[in-house]
C-alpha cells in the first residue's frame, strides 16, 4: 500500500511490552516549483502528487483550469532530508500572477494561514455562490459510514486525514487521504480540476476532521456548494461559508448533523 | 469564557430539525511582527497570544529566552477582516537572524511546512538529547484522563486541540487550547519560556491529536525529553524524534500507549 511505512513499536498496557511492527503514516517534504519559481514546501503523503500541485495551485486562485499546466514532472528526493520536487511548466499563454504569489508570502509563516497575507487577499476573487441545487438530508446522514469503509488508510495508521468529493446525488466520486487535512483537501481538488468538475458549481466536499476557516476557502473557490465535516467548524469558517453562500454543515455523524449556513440546499 | 463564540445551529437528526445556540471555537487572524517586520500570520483562538508570539518565535529558533524580547503590544483588529496585531521589541544587543526568516519564506505556502524551507533548515542548530531523565510509565498512562478533565474549550466546543506540559513527575503545569494544534503547542512552549523551563531539558509536551514532524521539532527545540500524543505519530515525525533524541509515545489512551524511540525514559 501506497503511504504507509512499517517501524518497531514496543506497545505498553499496564505492566506488559510487546514489541512488534507497526504501519505509520508516511510524511515527507514535497517542493512544488512553477516555471523554475519555488512556491511551496509541504509535507504530505506521497502519492497523488499532481492532484496536490494542482488543487493547491487552484485553491490559491493561481490556475483556473487543468489546461493551464502544459507538464508536471516529479523528482524524488535523493535522501530523506532533501524533499521530492514537482516541477511545473504552464501551458503557453497562460499569466500567472507572481506579485500575488509573493505578497501572499510576504507575511507568512505560523501553520493556519499557510502562505497568504491576509484574510482580505484570500476572500479576492470569491464571489458568492447562487443558491441551490439541494441535497437530500436522509442520504447525507448516512454518507460518514458509507465513506468510513473507503479510508483504508486511517484504517490501516489511524494517522491519516481523508477528503471525498461527492456527486450531486452524495454519491463519493474519489477519496484522498493525507497527514495534512488540507493536502487531502487538495488532492480531491485537483482530481476535480482534472475531472472538469471544478468550478461546477454542484456537488459535496467532505472532510474527516474540523472544518477551519481554510478549507472552507478551498471548497469556496472550487465552487463546490456544500461542505460537510465530521468535526465542529470554527467561528471563522462559518463567517466564511455564510459569505460564499456555502453550506456548512459539521458534527456530521451518527446519524445526525450540524448546518450552520445554506440551509436552504437541505432537502426531505 | 474566552475563545469561544455563540452562533445559532440547526440541529437535523432524522427528520426533526432543532433551532438552538451552538458554541463555536473562534478563529481569529493574528500578525505578529518583529521590530516593523512581518513575520507571521496565524489563523488561532484569540488568548495567550503573548505566550503564542514567544514560543512560535522560540520554536523557529528565532528567540532563545523571554528576555529577548523588551516588549509586546497587542492591537486588535478593526474588524472582522482585519488581523489582530501583536508588535515585539526586541531587547537591546539581540541578534534576530532576518536572513534566516527570509529564508525559511522563500519557499513556503502550503499547510504543512509552515514557514520553512527545508527539513535541514529546520534541524538546523538542534543537538541530539542525553538519554535520561527516566519517567513512570504507570503515571503516563493516567495523563490522558487528568488531561481529559482540564479542556474545557474542547468540552463546550469539540473544536479546540490541547496541548499540556508535564513536569518531571508527569504533574500537569500549564494547558492550552487553540484551533491550531500548531499554535496550541506554541502556546504551552512561550508558557515555559517565561517560566524559564524551556531549554531545561525535562518534562513531557502532551498533545490532544497526532505526532506530525513539526511537533516534534518544536519539542525538540524546547528540549522537552519526551513527547506523547492521544493520536498516530508519522513516519517522519518518528524519525525526526529519534535524530534529536526524544522518546516518542503515540495512541496514549485507554490505559494504553506505543513507543516509538528513547524507550530508554520509560521506568516502572
Amino acid at each position: 500500500m501506497n503511504g504507509i511505512v512499517r517501524r518497531p513499536v514496543i506497545e505498553v498496557t499496564g505492566r506488559s511490552r510487546t514489541h512488534r511492527m507497526d504501519v505509520l503514516a508516511e510524511e515527507r517534504a514535497l517542493a512544488i516549483r512553477v516555471e523554475g519559481h519555488d512556491v511551496a514546501v509541504t509535507l504530505r503523503t506521497p502519492g497523488h502528487d499532481r492532484e496536490l500541485a494542482l488543487g493547491f495551485l487552484a485553491g490559491e486562485g493561481l490556475i483556473a483550469r487543468a489546461a493551464d499546466v502544459a507538464a508536471i514532472e516529479m523528482r524524488d528526493g535523493a535522501c530523506a532530508d532533501e524533499p521530492d520536487l514537482l516541477e511545473i511548466a504552464l501551458a503557453s499563454g497562460v499569466r500567472f500572477d507572481w506579485s500575488r504569489l509573493e505578497r501572499h508570502f510576504a507575511a507568512t509563516a505560523a501553520c493556519g494561514l499557510c502562505g497568504r497575507a491576509h484574510l482580505d487577499a484570500l476572500r479576492a476573487g470569491l464571489t458568492p455562490l447562487a443558491s441551490g441545487p439541494t441535497i437530500d438530508v436522509a442520504r447525507l446522514l448516512t454518507l460518514a459510514d458509507r465513506v468510513r469503509a473507503m479510508q483504508v488508510g486511517f484504517e490501516a495508521t489511524g494517522g491519516l486525514h481523508a477528503a471525498v468529493i461527492c456527486d450531486a446525488a452524495l454519491e463519493p466520486r474519489v477519496l484522498r487521504e493525507d497527514v495534512g487535512r488540507h493536502n487531502a483537501v487538495d488532492k480531491v481538488c485537483g482530481w476535480l480540476l482534472e475531472h472538469a468538475g471544478y468550478g461546477a458549481g454542484e456537488g459535496l466536499l467532505w472532510v474527516s476532521g474540523r472544518a477551519g476557516a481554510e478549507l472552507v476557502l478551498k471548497c469556496a473557490r472550487a465552487r463546490i456548494p456544500v461542505m460537510a465535516a465530521v468535526g465542529a467548524p470554527s467561528s471563522l469558517a462559518v463567517e466564511l461559508a455564510e459569505a460564499a453562500g456555502l453550506t456548512l454543515i459539521g458534527f456530521l455523524r451518527d446519524g445526525r448533523m450540524n448546518s450552520y449556513t445554506g440551509e436552504g440546499r437541505l432537502s426531505g
